[in-house]
């Protein structure tokens, strides 16, 4: 299970190193600035700290911020992260990113958010399909859960599908996602330095810790 | 999520009380006299202290001791204990244990463990029904995961099964069950004092603390 903790600058890079992060994701969107430039500073000194990068340029539809230079962004930066993330829902831009990504031999990330609910199983299986057949390495599913069962049915519907995934369920009732869901096919959770992202996240100090007592050297 | 010690003498039950758990698993198959008496005055304090009471007595075969007057033990004592754990295989006592604990308004927890492997999703699910078939208020389900498809295959195979369950995955790879089987419809979990009864058991302080953190007022 690797460890990524969301930043838009420079600044927290190194602490996310000495505290145990294996990746930092790169929210271009939530950048005060977002320029090529000044991304690309980011995940150079991340690369320099030894840390991997994910480079994301969330839409507002998604929980992010619309930029005009969106698909710019995309093409110029993610020759340059270990993986790059795009919605599923972006067909506008997907295939033209993936293209930069798959060329630049680098690993592609496909995301579905759901800030409401929990889809049914089936629903949630379709999703993961649907995103690999668009060439995703890794699909991250992360859905609002309103009760428990919402948690075990997202994670029972993750583990039937082969391949690489990322699970997330939102708010209190998913915390335990953030760290059970490795045992459904989960490679990365997502945690913080500072002040949360999202709902349910954990700080990082303890996601590494917890890390530690359940999974100890096998994860 | 309630969280259960197991025990085998009054000497522990002040700290559990002290450090969280809300019962104690009295394992009379390892008391060093195990007599009726003895294990009533344990059942009394746990109770006098505010904490609830399974009562067990695990044959040798499921991973505690052959004692001759199992039966004996269970119909004298079950009547003063909340809960009475009796395995699914002791075919020879269980409509008798069954009937003394029902008569006396108690609860009924059947219970399968298997130390060597976890069978198949279909084979849990069908142990679940059987358990419920003779009786049982809660289903419990112990069993010796090889990988984190063995853990994730036993909770998603528990949450399809409706009422209350007990999931476990025993060893390391199954540490995390036991905070997160809860939200696969797991109603206790079982922490330890001292020295861990079974591998991949969480310390009591540690579990306590982790409900906390991952299910707060909501559990």
């Amino acid at each position: 299970m690797l460890i990524a903790v969301p930043v838009t600058s420079l600044e927290p890079l190194k602490e996310c190193k000495e505290k145990g992060a294996d990746l930092i994701e790169l929210r271009v969107d939530l950048m005060e600035s977002p320029t090529v430039d000044r991304a690309l500073t980011v995940l150079e000194e991340a690369h320099r700290l030894g840390l991997g990068t994910i480079l994301t340029v969330r839409s507002a539809r998604e929980g992010g911020r619309d930029l005009p230079n969106r698909l710019e962004l995309f093409e110029k930066l993610s020759p340059f992260s270990d993986y790059t993330d795009i919605e599923l829902t972006s067909l506008d831009i997907l295939p033209q990113v993936r293209n930069t990504v798959l060329s630049a031999g680098k690993k592609l990330i496909i995301s579905y958010h759901n800030f409401e609910r929990t889809p049914a199983g089936w629903i949630l299986k379709e999703t993961i399909r649907e995103a690999r057949r668009w060439g995703a390495h890794i699909v991250k599913i992360a859905v609002k859960a309103e009760s428990y069962t919402d948690v075990a049915r997202l994670l029972c519907a993750g583990s039937q599908e082969e391949g690489e995934k990322i699970l997330i369920a939102m708010g209190s009732y998913g915390k335990i996602s953030r760290l059970a869901a490795f045992v459904f096919g989960s490679v990365i959770t997502y945690a913080f330095l500072g002040k949360a992202t999202a709902e349910g996240q954990l700080p990082l100090e303890e996601m590494v810790r917890l890390r530690e007592i359940f999974y100890g050297r096998r994860s």
